[in-house]
């Protein structure tokens, strides 16, 4: 057995290099790569990405897994070796039930749709990528038909990021949701609106960038195993457990923009820097799901990022890397500015009560879309239509509306905005169970420590990487199944004191 | 045929896509990497390069390439599909003949042996590397004798750079190299050294790294297809035609050591800028040898960059980014300082007269230990003696002796310095048959046009890539064989003048 699970594991390495490699290939793309690179860039990760699908989908592997059912069956399920044959399998029977064939085609498709989207989107033109568009929704139905036996034609592409989610269940959740957050935002927004001009002077780029590392370097990112860089879209990856990079953008009219990005893409790298050594270059050497990994980006970046005693301690140290800008700025004043609540267009930018809503509009959209009842051609009014319905605003323009995100027009459509939202929840369900167990976290954060709750992140989440589905992963850590009301209890506390909510 | 054609193109494309990525990734290790990094990035490059070699021997494209005989001799010879059907016969047969399991077992060991010197060399411990040594020569010459039938053993292993060359046919001409420089450095050294004190005050890196920049976007260097980065040893690398980098390194105490490498590896690089896009992702698209390559970055750091010419146009420039430090001192002063001539025991920081001693001693030396006329545990002992002969200085221990380059601690022993001299003999001949063709080129230089020079240089030279071998490159753009004359020429003529020799 020996044999065939080393066997098992240096294919699997193999695999895992690839992909690797194609990240870098990318990363590089995004940061450094001078303009003459991009077509062939496109194309030499187009061919990592194939071979890494031969390598996986390679009969040998599914023999190995075969072999190995009994030995795995003889471990503990949270054994690695359980774990890692499992995962392989789950992962191994997902590749093979699309063909090679298919996979290149829409890999190809996706590189022109978005290359379409890019030259689109600050032109304002919709009609330009519709085609594209409705190619990808087509594609969509085939990659979810290469999986027979659904509920919802959605569910086997919501299953690529959240493994053992459904659409049911999901929109089960997001009623609910709703139903609460919608009057916390209609109680909020009929007070006064914050005033958020101090985030808003002009404070240098340099700065801003120190300032940042500073901070990350605090709560725990590991520069020795990472590093920084800017990019136009802030993003976290990987190339190995000892390489795990973030990007961030700087606005130096925003003071938020790049701070709240860097403390987000640092909660992402963290996950992924505390995964076990063990796990290395294995299909368990990554978050779990979409949904877990925004659990830890929004955790770092919003519970504790935005939080009271977080800037009880890293104020004064703010101020005094602008003494101009905020020198006379009081603490709850910038508090209450990068809290600030509001109905606005643009989903990145949204603060976190009305998050939500934007996420779970894209979420009905994709669902309807797969299920024919709303067209590719009439996603544009029915975006303006929904966002006055749920934020009570109209964009002038489709740049500020359905164009305003990447993921339909880089990917396929169903299943890839989910992650956002059930992150929120998650990280609230998360962060609650770390404090049941250390109540002294809250006083730390205000010390500027936070090697409590990170230590109790990474033996209940990171280290695990794969090993556990989200749901196994959530009931390990905090004893129950997905639940939002940890997440509503937070956002009235604290928006309730801010605003001075009854 | 013609698809046959596609079909081998399509299998080369994926061959060079591979090796494009080996090279992002070996890039990255050198710039941006962080520590952590290290161990997986040496194992991705592994399998990549492993992937190429199987692609590259795959029986196919033996098939392939016999069933296009007939089609290539239906060609001009120099049409861009036989020369690429040729080039692709001879990578082929050279790489079958070395079984993949010695190619893996020598990337691993020289990947080994590279981390040992890393080690040994900052600490003088040639004795902690011998045993790597030891069998890198030995690795060498079973590499060697994969290609029976040779007159010398290193023969096919110079065959690896300088395709067609022999280690006679070197011999020769390095010997009658040597018997020109010797008394010319000897008559130069007779005479009271040049001043460089001017080189060596203060000069900000921000500010050498600027000056450089357009230093050699003037020279032609298209950042649009092309950057630059920092890193401990400057090189050129490149991920496609369009994507051609290279590297610095930045002393503030030293003017020379940050611009003349500029000036260099932009000479590599503007040759690879200037190979046909036709030739894209094929066995053409890259430099015909190490000879050549050595030509075009000498030509441009050397006979052009340490010119006269070149500095009545630039130092006006030069002065004017660094008033305080060179505002007071005159063109010639400078111009005697950047071309200062003196025995040295560094062979990267050697002038240009005397640098071909260092690389023919080590040439020398790779003939003796491959032929078992020199031991690797006599090499120090050897290395002082020579250096001492041939340049009248002993180091004072290995670590600027045996231990200086890296060459033989990472690669094989075997043809891999000969290419630096090979490439001063020919960077004057390119140059003298240029200045035939265009008799203006100095007086342009002095005004700082370059694309005279940098047209015949592309017309001649460049745009063809590895189309011709060196010979036949040297006799389509010269009219003639590698010839010492006007590499001497053009030594005495400048050496001359500066040191005012008879």
């Amino acid at each position: 057995m020996d044999t065939k699970l080393q066997e098992l594991k240096r294919h699997l390495q193999e695999v895992s290099d690839l992909d690797s490699a194609a990240a870098l290939l990318n990363w590089d793309q995004t940061t450094y790569m001078p303009p003459g690179g991009a077509a062939a860039r496109g194309r030499q990760i187009a061919l990592l990405a194939q071979l890494s699908h031969e390598k996986l989908t390679d009969p040998a592997v599914g023999k190995l897994l075969d072999d190995l059912r009994s030995y795995e069956e003889s471990l503990p399920y949270d054994s690695d070796d359980a774990s890692l044959i499992r995962v392989a399998r789950r992962n191994f029977q997902r590749a093979v039930k699309v063909p090679a064939s298919f996979m290149a085609a829409l890999s190809a498709h996706m590189a022109e749709s978005y290359e379409a989207w890019a030259k689109a989107r600050p032109q304002n033109d919709f009609a330009s990528v519709r085609p594209y568009l409705e190619k990808t929704l087509d594609l969509s139905r085939q990659l979810a038909n290469y999986f027979p036996g659904y509920e919802h034609i959605a569910d086997p592409l919501i299953d690529y990021l959240d493994y053992g989610m459904k659409a049911s269940t999901i929109r089960a959740i997001f009623s609910e949701l709703r139903s609460q957050l919608v009057p916390l935002v209609e109680a909020i927004t009929s007070q006064p609106p914050a005033d958020d001009s101090c985030l808003h002077r002009t404070f240098p780029e340099a700065q801003q960038i120190a300032f940042g590392t500073d901070v990350i370097r605090c709560l725990g990112y590991d520069f020795e195993r990472g590093r920084l860089d800017k990019t136009h879209h802030p993003f976290m990856t990987k190339f190995s457990l000892g390489d795990v990079r973030i990007t961030t953008r700087v606005d130096e009219q925003d003071l938020g923009n790049c701070l709240f990005s860097m403390v987000h893409e640092a909660g992402h790298a963290m996950y992924e820097q505390g995964i076990r050594m063990e796990l290395e270059a294995t299909p368990l050497a990554g978050g779990t799901s979409s949904g877990v990994h925004e659990s830890q980006s929004r955790l770092w970046e919003n519970i504790v990022g935005r939080g009271r005693g977080f800037w009880e301690h890293f104020y004064p140290k703010l101020q005094a890397a602008f003494p101009d800008q905020l020198g006379s700025v009081p603490l709850d004043t910038f508090y209450r500015a990068i809290n600030k609540v509001q109905r606005s267009l643009i989903r990145t930018e949204a603060d976190e009560v009305t998050y939500n809503l934007h996420v779970m509009l894209r979420f009905d959209f994709e669902l309807m879309m797969l299920e024919g009842t709303l067209a590719v051609r009439d996603l544009p009014d029915a975006w303006h239509a929904r966002y006055k319905a749920d934020l009570g605003l109209r964009a002038s323009d489709d740049k500020d509306g359905v164009l305003q995100d990447v993921h339909w027009y880089g990917g396929y459509i169903g299943g890839v905005f989910q992650g956002y939202t059930l992150g929120n929840i998650l990280s609230a369900q998360f962060y609650a169970a770390a404090l049941k167990a250390h109540p002294e976290i809250p006083a730390q954060i205000a010390r500027g420590e936070f090697g409590t709750l990170r230590g109790w992140l990474t033996e209940h989440v990171y280290q695990h990487g794969s090993k556990f589905t989200a749901s196994e992963l959530l009931a390990r850590a905090t004893g129950g199944p997905l639940n939002i009301e940890p997440y509503i209890h937070y956002l009235r506390e604290k928006y309730g004191a801010l605003y001075k909510l009854n």
